[in-house]
């Protein structure tokens, strides 16, 4: 008799194929369930292996337009980025696969979820959490933290033993030193040779972007409008042809195969997990790159500036680190979240972009709605809008603190 | 008889050559004083000048070391940047001359200083706080908001004529349409056809680095050491050779070369003024890119996650702002100030650069003292240092608030 | 020929008087303009001592609920305070009286606005400001700045030697050594006598709260409901009967009578002006002391422990300050403003307060509806909803870092 | 043969004396340890207990002057509190009896420490973070976390049985309805009735401080004197004998003896504990809140504007957030701790308090050497230091911004 249904999140590689399997043998049923985000996958192998090793049923779910609708349009909003310079393109997609996951648990009556997270990561945090928001009373089966699975598993022959005892197709290329997760924003490298944070990867490890030196000679020229901070088209000319897009999933789209192909996006840092460890990933986020740069350019023309500060100063550093952490679901990220909107009422307008070899260069912005900068009023050459005499004033009430700070400091230095 | 001494920040344009004029004519004893920061200029040419309007002498101070290490180099160390993008190459050397113009003046025994700032930009608050500051009863004369000055010189013909009247030489040259201020650190252009925020800058304006699509097809490698957050040594081959420099201002110099020649640190941006004016600049910013991207890099290595994510939210923005609102000398400054070198104590170690045709890579990071990053530790193949299962404890905390907000909120959605 | 029509902020006291008879001396037509913030006042007096000075016509304007429901309250909500300790009584009237008077102005035909306020205050620019934003094209009259008026002004002789001149009658009591400015929240006491900060005020200076030495022996009781942290129901006892009030205006007075009564909500401070000046100042802030500690005290029992601390860091410090300088109507105001109402969806309960001499103190606070808190789950005493090794498990993963910092300082001291 | 030493946090208590007999049964060697932190305690009592049960030694520290010296006082400078109100009197002990406690391990060459902590409370974590800290390689043994103990003592009968059991003397006085943590600078209650937040704490439950209903009808006038932020001497008449005081213990002792007899301190609040959990406390601080609330009306007259801005919204929550956490041994907390000291340079000179019947108020304030606070120049009677024409510019400059608000919002509302 079943111990009952868990949801199994299945990549169709051997860890999640272990585990499938170890779930069964331990007297579950498993209904196996992938997300569609955008990376490059056969569902239909995936499915077929599923079903061989045992799986009651093999759920995949289509997220790619929730995806960038729901999250990575508001992380073009809000500016997201982690340690200066992470676009989040993993962190990004955990609450749309989590929530998927956990609409099939339900539908398909499972009183468990599962994953084949190890227990260092930020994955299994992120997914968790999500989790318990989403269905509180959920029973998560997390095998690599479990003493049964992971002593049993300790290493890979162990898992590869498994797997011929239990019929489990095993890929015969050569496994790559590095692992990786890939959706439609993103793809990460870590572990494996990365592991030394002073080996630069090999030429062949990235994926999804062409090299920078090895990317057109001809710069991509597109432009992207925005309105309340989304995006809501993208023109560009290709082989002497128009080409304008307006849905959004098609707009992210387009921008990430401009960006891919001119190089746009790679990154390779050392960053902080949420479970206090230092680690190594390289990061290809194409459209990402391209997207928040002209955003944040627009916000220069139509965002006021103190909106803009403290926009800077404290959501856009707590959304992002929120995300990274996996705490989507929470109380603190719907209030912050509701601050997005209210700071882009005014971020209206057209940015035009050149792609040149891993660059994103800005040739232009404008709005046709918004009256922040105004030529003839910032103009040197002229004198509108106020006194010169103003500026005195203003300088002299500064000057009150500063001047009682120069008595009180008679040899200020630099 | 004289009404006293000026000490006027001389430029040997047109502008401050007038100024010079006018207050000799006011009645004022004039001494000329410049500040070499680093940018191309003729000095003799300025000081003949000068004195052949009616300076009683002319002053030039050297401050280019002093710029580099009390101020470029703290910058790097807390990562300055405003609005996202702009490192702040104006702002940075405001201090350093206003400290330099304010010695002179003293020394000199003026009562008062002059700059040819106009009336609604940043400089002219930049210079007169720090004036304010180091010399709280000097009197400041700034023509451009004086109307008996600005007035009669309401347009460039009127400064012709007055330099026609007072034989002061007008270069033949046409003038360019658009200003610039250069030290070592940048370069910037605003106003004239740079006012429509929306007109891509000539080829021709960029004066300090290559243009990425004429910088060379091979990459450039170099090598940046860092004590406390402070570039140490840069190594790089040249013409086969092994290039080393240690010292400070040989650092900053050889880095911008090699930055310049590989087409970094070119950006656009529509900013927005102290005085609440938005206002459009290109800048030059190529040694502060590579070294700020550097550093940043490095800290990834060896700064713990806590104290980098306070110094992120707090000190790096508050410093930035401060400086580009001319508030160096201030006690709130000064005490930002003194939170950098505290975040520092760990960020020791190298990191290595590749520059290519615009694009800013990192190739590897290592420290041989700072330990934060452990491989094995945050390796997933590895159970080293803690136990899988402290993660499940750490994942049950978290999910106490998580739970409760699920259970308060039934039907959660992205 | 009429000047045009100026609306002036008239007070009925001697600066506003002379202010009016002036203005009509320089041509203008005057509407004197009142606003009611719950000030003691005799506005019949008022309306004919402006109308004998020769103005055009007098309008009061009762605030008092739009004070309560748009200000005051919101202000509870946020927690508002200046300086740890002020709560904004004078500032959080400003943006009433000012939206009323420009709406007087507009009704009434007026180009420009007036006011009494002082040159070195924050009134003046809280007025202003607000003026700007109601209403761009305004024109602004402050006397009190302009030379011709000052200088003709310097002392009060001039004042009372005009009034004579005019025949406005002058208010025959000796004018206290102190200014106020009352309205339902509160009055301020500066300037005069209390500008040597180690002055203790006369006992006699307050007015609006009995002395704490002189209060009642018994403590008055009181319950005070909240829904989403908005006050809906005040409730107690007096002389045998039981109280209950419920509309926003009710609720206030009452809180206030009960809390003058007992002599709560006395402070004296120096504070920091916007205009970069410190300034002295006494007040009584009766109802707000009650219901912030009150609603500080529910928050505690309801609110997410995280959105609570983001809130304190960020929405309340922001919020006061702008209402302390006078930027309510600004675009950084209405984005701080729209993150109140999103951090208190779950403040809903009763909090039962004890006022006695002076002291507030909280006798208990439930909720019928939230549930973040649970005794049986924080008791010491059981095991419910998380294991205690969990803990463990928890304090493992923050010893990771303090462990490495440990290592890397050896002998730690205090 | 013993599993080696223990050093154990004992109190004398029925739970740790339990703890200790079961560390005996377990096969180690238990060095009782004791920190004298000011509370009321029989030290000689509580030696003859442990030996008695079979400690190998008992080790008592006196930790008072470094607590005031090393916590206490830097706990004043920093204005330090908890969500609106704690200010943190057992948070602030930990750090001193962790450091005394680890100290004890090394010289008795202990392998491991232990506690009495419960397993949902903060002091596990505090305890325990700071011992990771101190000696990275210490074993925590937490009996209350271990099921091995607290599955055998499950109730108050299993532990009195195993007191019988083992001949520990339990005390015949019936167990409050609470528990309490007591220091010099506070003492607490939660647990046992309190937890049912809406039950008024008995009027016999509080300990330290005089019932403010009882407390004396004459007031206490006091006068405290900072340099620095730290408090150098108490003043103050009693019996008609002028008392003055200045070593730092003394000072707290002082201020404490004489807050507690004027009922100054009682609290009663729900707070979010690190773990998750909101949890009740009552909490006497007496000499906290009166040296707190004299530092911060110093700072009103002494502290540059903008300095205690930035201080106010980052450093003192995030100190106080941390102390809470337990994180006071961390590169965070010593990065926070190095901010305290550059903000109090100016905070010099002397506040006059009274103390009346739970009541702080200030009476005055004064400096001798700061020179922030100019009566003449913030008088609105004087015109010196600036004209007003000055703040007609400022205003204006602040004014550009708002028009365009307004003209970007024709209808603005409250």
């Amino acid at each position: 008799m079943s111990k009952g249904k868990v949801c199994l999140a299945y990549s169709g590689g051997l860890d999640t194929s272990i585990i499938l399997a170890w779930l069964l043998d331990e007297g579950y049923e498993v209904v196996a369930f992938m997300a569609d985000v955008g990376q490059e996958e056969d569902f239909d192998a995936a499915r077929e292996k599923a079903l061989k090793i045992g799986a009651t049923k093999y759920v995949v779910v289509d997220c790619r337009e929730d995806f960038v609708n729901d999250i990575l349009f508001p992380a073009v909003q809000v500016n997201a980025v982690y340690e200066d310079i992470y676009l989040l393109g993993t962190s990004l997609a955990r609450p749309v696969i989590a929530k998927a996951q956990i609409d099939v648990a339900r539908q398909e009556g499972c009183f468990a979820v599962s994953h084949g997270c190890t227990g260092k990561g930020n994955d299994q945090i992120r997914f968790e959490l999500a989790f318990y928001a989403l269905k509180t009373d959920v029973k998560v089966i997390a095998p690599w933290r479990l003493p049964e699975f992971f002593e049993r598993f300790a290493g890979r022959k162990d898992l590869l033993d498994y797997a011929a005892e239990k019929g489990i197709p095993v890929a015969q290329t050569k496994a790559k030193p590095w692992s990786t997760d890939e959706n439609q924003a993103h793809i990460s490298y870590e572990a494996g040779i990365l592991e030394d944070p002073d080996t630069t990867p090999p030429k062949d490890m990235w994926k999804l972007t062409v090299d920078p030196m090895d990317a057109p000679n001809t710069p991509q020229d597109l432009s992207i409008d925005f309105e309340v901070g989304l995006p809501v088209k993208v023109s560009y000319e290709q082989d002497g042809k128009k080409v304008e897009v307006t849905k959004p999933i098609d707009i992210f789209n387009h921008v990430s195969n401009l960006a891919r192909a001119n190089g746009v996006g790679r990154i390779d840092i050392v960053e902080d997990r949420y479970i206090n460890l230092k680690s190594r990933g390289c990061y290809e986020q194409a459209p990402l790159t391209v997207l928040r740069r002209a955003h944040v350019d627009l916000e220069g023309l139509t965002l006021d500036k103190e909106v803009r500060a403290l926009r800077d100063q404290f959501v856009t550093p707590t959304y992002s680190k929120l995300l990274y952490n996996g705490s989507y679901f929470t109380p603190e990220c719907e209030f912050i979240r509701s601050m997005i909107k209210p700071s882009q009422k005014s971020v209206n307008g057209t940015v035009r972009v050149r792609l040149y070899k891993g660059n994103v260069m800005i040739l232009g912005r404008s709005s046709k709605t918004e009256k922040l900068y105004d030529p003839t009023e910032s103009s040197m050459d002229e004198l509108t809008g106020f006194s010169p005499i103003d500026t005195s004033g203003f300088i002299a009430i500064q000057a009150i603190r500063v001047k009682k700070y120069g008595d009180a400091n008679k040899n200020l230095t630099l």
